[in-house]
């Protein structure tokens, strides 16, 4: 079959998805984010897109600092409500068993299998987003998501977005091991 | 269960690979990254993290341009080279059957489900990384690939990266709709 071009405004790979935390006037606030990933080793330094109106920059913007926890599969609904629903018209402070680590007003997820505590390493500006730039200061979780002394992907069993469709999706069957499969 | 404190330097969630293409030295060329995501809608604008080494980056400085393909399940092994071999060392241009949209010395690769033209929007450099942003000018696809005239993930069948344990993982059952299941 033959390529056809389509609209070029579509985004159609998975994106995993995760909850930012952040303290805006004081009081804990999450958000749910999709447009997420590492983007540098050693120092970790991780990227979130927000649009620029978003709530959680003015508590970015304020602490200098925010957090990123990774929800599995029974945390759906209130990953999801998370994303409907702004921290300016609604409290979200109470709907997560929150805790804090050793940075200063960067509140965390307990029910997260994974939670990390990021000071801001960059801004940067963009046409609708503020892409900020977080160094991974201290990551949190617990046994119970770890094999043999290691975070599991299957225990943590993290959420998927697809789109279109804008379906929430589970993690897939291990194909193989990645620097493995393509040696010849 | 406590929560635990980590090792900071991990990355324990899902990332979807991507191929990036570019001409190097007037030659096709790609590598693997999972370090990938959009960063802004309108203009479209997607990132990707490479370390600062690498080749594909002297042929997007040269050219101001690369593709993004995303490959399905069935180019795993394929996918896996492309991420285990520098086209420094290799040439990779007969790997795939290549072919080219409206963006010169831009090369795509056919097998691939979705195919995107990218010119490069803005640089930023990070410590070990160079984070390229690209404005998505042109997409393309196949027919077989859509349902209903609507890309569709579960037909593009896409790869997704799991770290710790470097698998590489196929899309889950669907568990819900995003904007929907945490409406009360």
């Amino acid at each position: 079959m033959s390529k056809i071009e389509i609209n070029s405004n579509t985004a159609p790979f998975p994106k995993p998805i995760v909850l930012v935390g952040s303290e805006v006037k004081g009081r804990p606030n999450f958000i749910t984010v999709a447009w997420f990933n590492r983007l540098n080793g050693l120092p970790n330094i991780w990227g979130i897109a927000l649009g620029k109106n978003k709530y959680t920059i003015e508590g970015i913007r304020e602490n200098g600092s925010f957090s990123i926890n990774i929800p599995s599969t029974d945390l759906i609904e209130k990953t999801d409500y998370c994303g409907l629903h702004s921290g300016r018209e609604i409290d979200k402070s109470a709907l997560f068993d929150v805790f804090y680590g050793k940075l200063a007003n960067t509140p965390m997820i307990r029910e997260s299998p994974v939670n990390a505590e990021c000071t801001v390493y960059e801004y940067v500006e963009l046409p609708k987003t503020l892409l900020i730039l977080g160094e991974v200061k201290h990551v949190y979780t617990e046994e119970r998501f770890m094999t043999d002394g290691v975070l599991d992907p299957a225990k943590i069993d993290p959420i998927i977005f697809t789109r279109p469709g804008d379906n929430y999706r589970a993690l897939g069957e291990i194909l193989g091991d990645a620097w493995s499969i393509g040696r010849e």
